[in-house]
């Protein structure tokens, strides 16, 4: 049997290594074909080796090509899959190096192209040093722009996760940076009174964050970037990164004639499969939302993971499932933590919820305790049942991963009422007695019970 | 109305104030009782005060007497409740300092008088210099020997939370330190190889443990502590805490005739109640334990707040309910991080479950993230249905408060393959992109499959 895998990052290389746990070589052939030179890295580690806080490429780097080859899966960088022929079995495939093309069968398939930057039409321009940050070879060509051009300033675009951790890579390097972004708050992924407050410390790091400010095109000279123009007015820029999202990477499935959804992502069932011994996996598809009911492309390195460990176990003669996601996310802005589970309030309005929400202040540790920095929690539960529906937490240290918990309890249906007697960890030097997961479903039930008839 | 509160710390004061919210001062009038000096302190913290991490006891205290009368609850510190009434609704109150007797009538009472320190008979000495850590007094009367007596040895009898954190506090005033403990690792509360774990490090700190030595007595010469007598031999002493646990204080609730649970621990309904206008919670109570189904004894600080306003809650006319423990707890040894929730395997086998376990290595952050350390998890599920039944985690940061996820997956009985779907927090200075509970979920789902007919 012949298993090929479109796409050698997260998704594909899981699914490639679990097949293999489940098959041997004598059973199963399995074949890699990667666009670019890197297999199995982290995309979401580039910011901190932009911003030097990781030291190189390499440690990005999970597995090698070689590392592969010894496991009996056979990786092909370079490769350009060109087209599926799924009645016939067969991809088309372009060794880029070579100049060559040729076929090559398949009896299943692995579709994990990831996703591609969202470029609006004003960023087709001749100049240079125009990035995004998607590719270890993206980090490449920034990291070399930044050495030779030396370039004085910056303008980000689009103040999402990469966006942020991009500027703060960016000012850590000593560039004057420039963080534009349409909507009037920061992160648009977490409510705008949260973002407000992440909005305060991208100030204070000395980024120029212009909320509210529309991009209208890129100014060149001589070859090269030289300003952005919003309407706000020209913003000097000797470099320009474009962090504006991403979207499902679908056009050789979509040729193939495989089922894309609503979102654009390709639809798989719970098993990772779209066809009959067609699986795909990671930023390429769509995923199931738990708390919205819906369908939702979140592109992250540990869904890609979970769907690709999924897809490649099935293929491997298990049985898997991927259980869908509840939108949880976290970041770090020097030592501001963000994080957020489940729906916004956005969200939550557009999924038809009523809701109620409750935002508190509590410290990470006991309030005597030394290094007791403030922590605020949101909490957003629906009204009739007082069920959560989402959490979002903002804090100086020790604060983002308490999203866990809000996770788990989302996952699990809880209603608010029900988290106030949740037994949390408490010592002095990790929470106040009542932790501020509890303040924040506590002052969510009084929020509740005001608004009961 | 008159309600009168026995016991002025975290479970008496948190009733008290809740009842308050409840019914206003025209209402409802309260009065509580304290034989101590102090009310509403955090005990959890007097370790970090003994070891000047914590600057002064009074930054342990939450709020004072005079606090409590403006919110119109009259605190009564030095005054000693000798006898309860249940009949004539009224209890016995002793003046300390006036050395008068009085009585006082209720129509609801509170019953918060925490817990003893286990102090086997050999303890029973005229010497000084031997100390446990129960109260602020305790801990001023050690401060006072540490300063005045300047010892250069000591000797802390048990290797639970309470001794650790002393062993510690004590090493870093400069003393000679021995920790020693009857069972064969410490902090009896996790697995043994989790507790070797421990072990290694209190040893790193220059902390002499002894393990399996079961003390034999004291020594003491001019009135003063000299030596800890044990079946290993004589540990010399200028100074011994006593850290072997505590039972709880129920000598007035037994000689009313309140029902006790085989634990020794006051038994109450899920409002907190133990009969008619009689509540009880904290330290003094026994708490159902969600897992095993039984009745347990868990003096902390984090229960005792919750049954407090539970109970509060109920006398100021609302409607709570306590919904018992899962055994979570957390606990920090310099920067060992130290956690579990749910039951450890001997915990599991006593509630007569067959159990797999895993142990996994994973590392707190992305692994090329700088400050990327080990952490050790370790997985207890039920091996016919899979779900988790307990966890613990021993790491050197950002470890501990991970048990929390764990703790709402116990909670909501989740599986361990269930668990391994789980949508987590996820970003390189975080967590590696399968997190550490992920991990072991993982394995702990292949050891059941490992198990299976």
């Amino acid at each position: 049997m012949r298993l090929i895998v479109i796409g050698g990052d997260a998704a594909g290389m899981s699914a490639a290594a679990q097949a293999r746990r489940g098959r041997g070589p004598d059973e199963l052939e399995i074949h890699a074909f990667e666009l670019g030179r890197f297999v199995s890295y982290s995309a979401c580690g580039i910011p901190y080796w932009i911003g030097g806080v990781v030291d190189g490429r390499d440690r990005l780097i999970a597995r090698t090509p070689a590392e592969f080859r010894k496991a009996g899966i056979e990786v092909h960088t370079r490769h350009e899959v060109t087209g599926i022929d799924l009645d016939a079995r067969t991809v088309t495939v372009r060794d880029l190096d070579a100049g060559s093309t040729r076929r090559e069968g398949f009896d299943e398939l692995v579709y994990a192209t990831g996703a591609t930057p969202v470029r609006p039409p004003w960023a087709d321009i001749t100049g240079k040093g125009v990035f995004g940050v998607q590719t270890l070879e993206d980090g490449d060509a920034l990291r070399e722009w930044l050495a030779t051009e030396k370039p004085e300033t910056a303008v980000v675009i689009g103040a999402g996760y990469i966006g942020v951790e991009i500027a703060e890579a960016l000012i850590k390097r000593g560039l004057r940076v420039t963080l534009v972004e349409r909507a009037q708050q920061p992160m648009g992924t977490i409510d705008d009174d949260m973002g407000a407050l992440l909005a305060t410390t991208i100030r204070d790091l000395g980024i120029d964050l212009r909320t509210g400010v529309t991009v209208q095109g890129l100014e060149t000279a001589n070859g090269k970037i030289r300003a952005v123009a919003t309407d706000a007015g020209p913003l000097p820029a000797g470099v320009v990164v474009i962090g504006l999202g991403v979207r499902p990477n679908t056009a050789l499935a979509e040729a193939a004639g495989l089922p894309l959804g609503a979102t654009g992502g390709l639809r798989t069932d719970q098993r990772q499969q779209v066809a009959g011994g067609v699986w795909a996996a990671g930023d390429c598809t769509e995923v199931h939302h738990r708390v919205s009911g819906g369908q939702v492309h979140v592109p992250l390195g540990t869904h890609a993971n979970k769907q690709g460990r999924v897809a490649g176990i099935n293929i491997g003669g298990g049985h898997a499932t991927f259980p869908g996601v509840i939108g949880t996310a976290v970041t770090k802005l020097c030592d501001l933590e963000v994080a957020r589970t489940g729906l916004s309030s956005a969200e939550a309005a557009r999924a038809r919820f009523e809701t109620v929400t409750a935002t508190i202040e509590s410290t990470n540790r006991a309030g005597y305790f030394p290094g007791a920095v403030p922590m605020t929690v949101k909490v957003i539960a629906e009204r009739e049942t007082g069920m959560l529906l989402g959490a979002q937490i903002v804090g100086r240290t020790e604060a983002a991963k308490r999203i866990d918990a809000f996770a788990v309890a989302i996952w699990n249906r809880m209603t608010v009422g029900e988290m106030t007697g949740l037994d949390l960890g408490y010592a002095p030097p990790y929470a106040p007695v009542w932790d501020p997961i509890l303040v924040a479903a506590r002052k969510a039930e009084q929020e509740l019970d005001r608004h009961r008839p």
